[in-house]
């Protein structure tokens, strides 16, 4: 499922800090929260490192594994990284840590897709070479 | 702050299931999740009562007193009435209901808004007459 | 990954209202509250078909299939199904309606486990009776 | 309502990145966002100022009033200061930012609770003088 980036890849990591009512009554972060925060990780990637506007991606699917538990009162970091390049969508492997501990894996498919035509579009040679050089290839 | 409609006054009930990631680890349901229930009632009102189109309104405030906690596995009931008609302006009181236990009292102000011009406009003939109805006058 | 049930197998069905705060500025119903609407689909089928005291689940995995936008207005319906029983695992599969549309697949892998001691615990042959029965078998 | 601190007075500031998931149709953040913002700053206060074990506070009020609209891309600050002492309650006064404009001001009314015995607690007199530093007096 979710990877470790290659040493050559690019990875981002975005800080959160887990709100008080993220947690449930179990006494730790709900379950829920994860796609919130994995959302925020891939948000920052993206604007760190891709043209959005050249780069219109549609989710089709997210995988969460839930290796640890996570409490409040301690920051996060969401790790994300390009993981596959396709031809004409991509997945993002994304790593959660708390104080240390690896706590989600996850991995969320994205397809290069025309909104106007409704249907994905093969990455442009100008994409795949932005993309691959992101994986470290 | 808010107020028990009077007998004339239109009264909306929306029933709302809490979900289990509204629990804290308090064991009970977070503060939050009342200003999304809220929010919710107001839409059932203004969806049963009123032509939203004709009638764009702005949130200015919201004040909520927390009576009662809440709990998962029971149904909430959210009543919602017009409380107060003014110039541009209206109120909305909101009380919360879980097991017959009044629960929460809440009330927003919202303005009658020309999003175009960006200011406050004065409710026409039109609209007055429509909302006093709802009121009950 | 999801799957359609079997005729015989149990499926229980969540109505639940889309909220407007879970819109986002795409106009449509934002990926996060799917994690909240499935656990919700969880809890009413743990609730009408397992004695949860006995069964003290923890959950290791979801996958999301995202085939469809769902928009604010209309209600959708979560139905869950037990799709998979392993020696101390189990799949629930999950599909979401909004309407008639086919708009979320999702499966939901939780673990029978010993939350003193910290370890799985293989289902014993009630556990296993009453499971196969949900599954229809 | 809110209140601006006076200069003695002891402010935290919580800076917090808004979610893609906050942000709702309107293309703004949803109002909900707030009160898990202001609960944030809220619990910052508390965890820099006070200890919680002596002070066990329950919420009973929360006013907000929206003064302008939020976006989601750039960071918000919420400042929490003390602005009222009672005989057995406070009001945390606190007021949002974001790019220098002033969005949202909030007070905050909190009880001192004893949980067993269900009724609220005058502050005794260490107490009194650690929230009168915290106000600047």
């Amino acid at each position: 499922m979710a990877t470790q980036p290659t040493p050559k890849a690019t990875t981002e990591i975005e800080t959160i800090t887990p709100r008080f009512c993220e947690t449930d009554a179990l006494g730790h972060i709900n379950n829920v929260s994860y796609a919130a925060w994995l959302e925020q990780g891939r948000m920052s990637y993206f604007m760190a490192h891709l043209d959005k506007d050249r780069n219109p991606f549609m989710m089709v699917k997210i995988e969460i594994n839930y290796r640890n538990e996570t409490f409040h009162g301690t920051d996060v970091e969401v790790h994300t990284h390009l993981a596959r390049l396709g031809n004409s969508s991509l997945t993002l492997s994304q790593n959660i840590y708390q104080s240390g501990n690896h706590v989600v894996e996850s991995a969320t498919t994205l397809v290069n897709y025309d909104f106007t035509n409704k249907c994905s579009l093969p990455f442009n040679d100008e994409q795949r070479a932005q993309l691959s050089a992101l994986m470290g290839n």
